[in-house]
């Protein structure tokens, strides 16, 4: 009890009865005991006579809530049904009577049950009695109840002879008189005289009174009783604690038997069952309340987890980032979930992998989806890539609320007069006028300290009720999750009812929407919610900007993402776990997946265990983003980095001729060309691994070897790579092997991760903008110099003058060259970076300066993937998904 | 075994082994046997020294498995271990070896459980021996296991009595010799002089090989415990088959206690705690492998539901609807929700509502949410008006999807040749060309019936690449579930990368979409994909409609749509079961929730039970499509209306001023006014209740009380209403009391429904479209004819030509009034009803003529509901919502 309280004093082991009536003697006598060492009861008291369904409803209250470590059914024989005693969850059943827990205590494996307390009281008694127990005789009169049964294994058990009779035996006084001790159960008076009771023999009475024995036993049955189920309360109790710290995992992988040759990635997805989200949800200790099941291979984690896991140390932080990429893709997805199937499935570590949830524009467009591939995926695949657990459309749904909420706001303030939108804005209900909480919100940041509606004067009403906004400087776009390309530039608001307030805005992928931002870099339902609050949707007349709180929109925000900020637990095909959560754009956003599904990740594994997360593109932009925006938001530190890098890429870098998607490689790609290959580790390989080292970081470079690769291209690149200061450089075959394929990248990540860290920040985030954006060029790019346009020197003005001059810079750049120019590939130099234009996301926090033009709608092409996609009826199988 | 098979010709019982090794000699005894009784048998032999992950892979695979019905671990006894035992689901563990299931036998309740083989073998040969079993002194020597537990229990069970020994006991002989029975338990060989046992006493060897025993006992223990093992596969079986019929509820309802004032919706919602979704499940008989969970309190209902459920009578249907309304809305879900709860919670008749998932637009627009209100709810309420499972985002998805490829297509089509748009469409994969299915079906439709590519001509090259879609003549709009009215007309397009193929267009809010309309009108996946498919968007220069399937979009919409096609199951207040699912916007659409929701409920309530489903609007409009369209494409017969009147609409129709939202209620409303009340009763009331009759279907007017509302008021309305040929009228107030207020209208509801039905179609499905629309006009709105603009002449004309002639009308007409003038209450009549335009769902199925301008689009007002609307980050309520 102590012990207990020492480890969390905030816990008090609590015990629940369920009584039909008043106390009686024997609650009286549980409630001293209890109160006595310090157990805290409740009482839920019932009428005599209550139905099955009324017990049965508090019991499942009872079952429900943590603070309840035991339950004890103080009520008469009848009500204690099959149905009561089975929806009492074992766990708090310290009385040991529901079948699970008999069936335990048959078994003898009592370390997740409980023995009755009436039988460890007649134990008690028992050695209390003169003698040794081994050997000694004792017989059980009455009771051939699930408690007899018990109570018979128990008295075995501890080296006694039992043995029974019946009240009516005629052998009765014969059975007595040899007995060492007599146990009377069951509900019978017996009665028999003391002159049968071998001396100094034991007579036990467990009647249902339970009164203390005057002719044996010394201390009261009843109490002791009591006291052993005080006891049991406070082991459930203790058993609670010690499910809220760390679990250490029992993951059982799923076999994986590759094919040759590899079958399309949904018939591998298809081959593999997936365990039950719960089960792997138990198996990386989490618990029941912490997931909200969404189907049975996809789940939502609670947040709740960084709580109780606040004091465990973080596992090892892993980023998978890549040389510069050709047009193809290097397959960093696939790498990390090789790597992870491989640490966890193979080596027996402990690891997450955490991905971006992919958009569905692409999924029915061109690229298809972003599950992994081969035999390193996460699955189901098809759920991976369609709704998974809705996030996106929540975001779509909250980017185009604010949206409308924009429109209309204008086309109120143009058609009505300031009293006419103050009498709306803040309407008299039921003869009562105030101020929402997020009017209030936007009244003090205009500097008016007022809660009276009717104490504004004229000057504070027009400047409250008018945002002002001007059309030209609307900066919020709408969103879809569909490549629309005819979207990309449109005019609204061409209908008669929208009073000619027509102007030209455009749609954004829905990935592209701040909102995603703010998801990824959260790191919690109040961050999240005043990110949400902050963002800027445009500019007033006055040049002031307006906010979505100032739309009174933020509110509504928060409740339309509440969900969406829970990451969604899934696993890879050899059954390890991962999470998905959040894609924001790379394009003019950071790239990477959530800061909050890596902290529940890090805890997750534990401090030896690996959580592996992926930047989007190269490393000159995704890692760089990773560093300097996510790691300054999330407080969390690298331990290493996975480069990853393929033959063709490095051939390309290396000099090789154009790769473009749909057309086909040309023979340098195919045939052994080791010169190309040193050529492209020599110049793009090398820099980007500079770069890693730039922020104090370890690089293992993988390389994710295709079938055309030979063996002296592999060689060669692993060679090249250490001599550029890579820590360690290996092919991949996860692809075609699975996590077995990446064994050895999973033994050097193991190796470099565990060196001690040397992590730092590229710049300093009080530097100026333009400072930020020059380091950055210079360092990580290898540009002379930034050029500012005009245009771009004129926001930054703006920027700074708003008080935004410290947030970190999050490059708009082409991934395709380590400079501005898509087609210079290896590492350009003497190249000046233009900076065209520089924009903010001030909910996210970032300043994101467009080099050259970003798309941020995709389009679809003449025959989009969806051609191939189709759903057999019958048996709901999806083909043609890749 | 026979009986089974009787039962259910496809079944057979089977039963699985997990063996370590080879086949050995027991194993051999249990294959025979249960071949001479047509047991069917699978093998799993995992190799010798076989690990605990390998035992419990194939445990759960088997757990999965409905095809096996018992499992049996042959394997050495430290392979069983407690995480492998309690691993196999208790209602397959045909040994009876589970903690679970040892439990059940010491508590003596085996229904659900199993009795270990061996013991009923043991027992079987004590009952063949000689002698009654009663006061039978059987030795048990050996054994103190789970097992020896169990088979003591069984002994005692019938009358013997059980006494215990150990093969080393120094009373070994005499025990025997007492005998009328000896058990040898356990490993060791226990071997004894035959001169010991008493004069024919039985000796049984259960030793590990369990060899039959030349002693005593005539059968093999081995062979009879392989039968005995086998009678428990065919229990096992049974029980699994009886699991598959339908199930009598146990349903237990959440007590209500309500409060006065009625707090705020929101408020009552957050006081009751939900039952967890799929102990509801349970309770209204869905099996756990039918339910896909969406976190705690709301699950997807798997359609093979009606499956196994083919054969269940259905139960009685339901219909509410209401008289002509005010815009304030007269409560048609309050009611329909305190009906279930009535007939349910209190009356304990089985009910479902079958309810319409509401768009997020209004609830944070102007209406709020629509899961009922005050005690009559359904909860929680947030996550009904909220995401949901996301069915309308995936409808959003799949509409805009059709959107983009309308678009995209059209700009491919004018920027590419023939030749050209034939590569890409039909492109050469790894050398092979081939046509897609979805490509296949419209050169089938295109009257081509080729399948290689390279044999298409010229000509049909053009027709099949060329949809040739007319700019001007596209219906299909995009959509949003936000109310953005500026973009109800916009202009799409305008990007330079869109080469000036711009156009007019808009977006509607996503119920809007045909889409929805097809999710609530589909009878199953095969049929949804047919109506994806031939869903029209526009037509060709040529006049040729052109469909989804055309675009090649459609088997990805089937694939976006296939999780939105389960109804989503939750719970009112009183814990009573609701199904969600679908919601057609009842503007331009049908306004029913789905077919499919209504299916399933009417299984699972049973014969007696009730499905109670919504229509949206009046009854001239919302009940008139329930029966001519859903009632049609559904092939369900309705048993009774609920007509909901409120005493404030009722005095509307009988002359009373306008009612208009936002503006305070005029006194007339507010004070008795008996002539008022009499003159809307026998208006629109009685007008309402024969519209009902015209389909043959017995009427129930549910008079929605409001507290001011008089004695006098509602006795007149049940009065009027019992005149005008209602079955039954009576007051509601389930709004103030739950359930408990809306018993007369449960009472009055089972009554009606319980006579003989006598339903019919108001037209004949083969009419003329003009007619069918004119028959509408004149038998429900009392219209004196209808003129048809000339467009709508020729819409009607191209459609017939398309052979759409015979589709049934789904009129697009004010709510407001029984006429197309929404200021015409009562029962207008001497007009004549102008049909502006008529439109085609075709993939719905229906044709809509459009009676004056009807929005598809809402607006925000000035002050819309989000600027209430607040997440508590730490708590995570939410506030404001209504």
């Amino acid at each position: 009890m102590l012990a207990l309280q020492r480890r969390n004093s905030t816990v008090q082991p609590l015990l629940a009865i369920i009584q039909a009536g008043e106390d009686d003697r024997l609650l009286e006598i549980s409630k001293k005991i209890a109160g006595r060492i310090g157990l805290n009861i409740t009482q839920i008291c019932l009428e005599k006579g209550c139905s099955e369904d009324e017990i049965v409803e508090e019991v499942l209250k009872l079952n429900e809530d943590p603070g309840v470590h035991g339950v004890y059914l103080h009520l008469p024989p009848a009500s204690l049904t099959s149905r009561v005693l089975n929806t009492l969850k074992p766990e708090k059943d310290v009385d040991g009577i529901s079948d699970l827990n008999m069936g335990r205590l048959v078994r003898g494996d009592i370390s997740k049950g409980f023995v009755p307390p009436v039988a460890s009281a007649v134990l008690a008694l028992l050695e209390k009695h003169d003698g040794p127990l081994e050997g000694k005789a004792v017989l059980m009169v009455g009771g051939e109840g699930p408690f007899g049964v018990a109570l018979q294994c128990l008295i075995e058990r501890s080296g006694m002879v039992a043995f029974k009779s019946h009240c009516s035996s005629k052998n009765l006084q014969s059975q007595v008189m040899q007995a060492d001790a007599v146990v009377l159960l069951g509900a019978e008076i017996v009665d028999f005289p003391s002159t049968w009771v071998k001396p100094g023999a034991a007579v036990i009475r467990c009647t249902p009174t339970l009164e203390s024995d005057e002719h044996a036993a010394a201390l009261g049955l009843g109490s002791l009783t009591a006291a052993y189920r005080t006891q049991n309360v406070v082991h459930s109790c203790g058993r609670w604690l010690q499910e809220q710290q760390y679990q250490p995992w029992h993951l059982r992988s799923l076999k994986l038997q590759p094919l040759t040759p590899v079958p399309s990635d949904i018939e591998i997805s298809r081959a593999q069952t997936p365990k039950s989200v719960d089960q792997l949800a138990e198996e990386v200790g989490l618990l029941p309340e912490e997931l909200e099941a969404y189907g049975r291979s996809k789940a939502k984690v609670r947040l709740s987890l960084l709580d109780r896991l606040h004091e465990q140390p973080d596992g090892k932080y892993v980023l998978v980032a890549g040389i510069t990429p050709t047009p193809l893709g290097e397959g960093k997805s696939t790498v990390t979930i090789g790597l992870v199937q491989a640490l966890t499935a193979h080596l027996k570590l402990n690891s997450f992998a955490c991905l971006r949830q992919p958009s569905q524009g692409p999924t029915f467009g061109v690229k298809g989806g972003a599950a992994g591939g081969g035999y390193a995926q996460v699955i189901p695949m098809e759920e991976f890539n369609l709704h998974l657990t809705g996030d996106i459309h929540a975001i779509t749904a909250s980017n185009n609320l604010v949206a409308a909420a924009i429109d209309a706001r204008m086309l109120h303030e143009a058609t009505q007069s300031d009293k006419g939108l103050y009498n709306r804005l803040v309407p008299s209900v039921n003869g009562v006028r105030q101020f929402s909480p997020i009017q209030i919100s936007r009244l003090r940041r205009l500097g008016i300290n007022k809660t009276d509606p009717a104490s504004l004067t004229p000057q504070e009403v027009s400047t409250f009720v008018r945002l002002d906004l001007d059309p030209s400087k609307i900066t919020w776009q709408r969103v879809v999750d569909t490549n629309d390309r005819f979207l990309r530039k449109i005019t609204v608001g061409q209908a008669s009812t929208e009073k000619g307030q027509i102007r030209e805005t455009g749609f954004d992928i829905a990935v592209a929407s701040e909102i995603m931002a703010i998801l990824a870099l959260a790191d919690g339902l109040e961050d999240m919610k005043r990110r949400l609050a902050r963002m800027v949707v445009g500019t007033s007349r006055c040049g002031q900007p307006v906010t979505a709180e100032d739309l009174g929109v933020s509110g509504a925000l928060a409740v339309l993402m509440k969900d969406a900020i829970k990451p969604t637990l899934m696993q890879t095909l050899e059954g390890t776990p991962v999470f998905v959560h959040a894609g924001p754009f790379a394009n003019i956003a950071h790239g990477n997946s959530s800061v909050l599904a890596d902290k529940l990740a890090l805890k997750l594994v534990g401090r030896d265990g690996f959580v592996v997360t992926e930047a989007g593109f190269g490393a000159d932009i995704g890692m760089e983003k990773f560093f300097n925006i996510k790691c300054r938001a999330s407080g969390l530190r690298p331990d290493a980095v996975v480069l990853v890098a393929t033959v063709r890429a490095l051939k390309m870098h290396g000099g090789g001729p154009n790769v473009s998607a749909g057309a086909p490689l040309p023979r340098e790609y195919i045939d052994e060309n080791l010169s190309l290959v040193a050529g492209g580790c020599r110049s793009n390989l090398r820099k980007q691994i500079q770069i890693a080292h730039l922020f104090g970081v370890p690089v293992v470079v993988a390389l994710n070897v295709f079938k055309t690769d030979t063996q002296a291209e592999i060689d060669l690149v692993c060679q090249i790579a250490k001599e550029c200061g890579a820590s360690d450089a290996v092919p991949c075959h996860h692809w075609a092997q699975g996590g077995r394929g990446s064994l050895d990248l999973a033994r050097a990540v193991n190796e470099a991760a565990s060196r001690p860290g040397n992590f730092q920040f590229l710049y300093d985030i009080e530097m100026p903008i333009t400072e930020k954006i020059r380091t950055i060029a210079q360092k990580v790019y290898g540009a002379d110099d930034i050029e500012l346009s005009p245009e771009a020197k004129d926001k930054i003005d703006y920027y700074n003058k708003q008080g935004y001059g410290s947030l970190p810079i999050c490059m708009a750049k082409t991934h395709l060259s380590l400079s501005h120019m898509p087609d210079k590939k290896g590492v350009p130099t003497g190249f000046v970076l233009p900076i065209r234009e520089v924009r903010a996301s001030v909910g996210a926090g970032f300043i994101y300066p467009l080099v050259g033009t970003m798309s941020t709608m995709p389009g679809l092409p003449t025959r989009p993937c969806f051609y191939d996609i189709d759903l057999d009826p019958v048996t709901e199988e999806i083909t043609g998904l890749f």
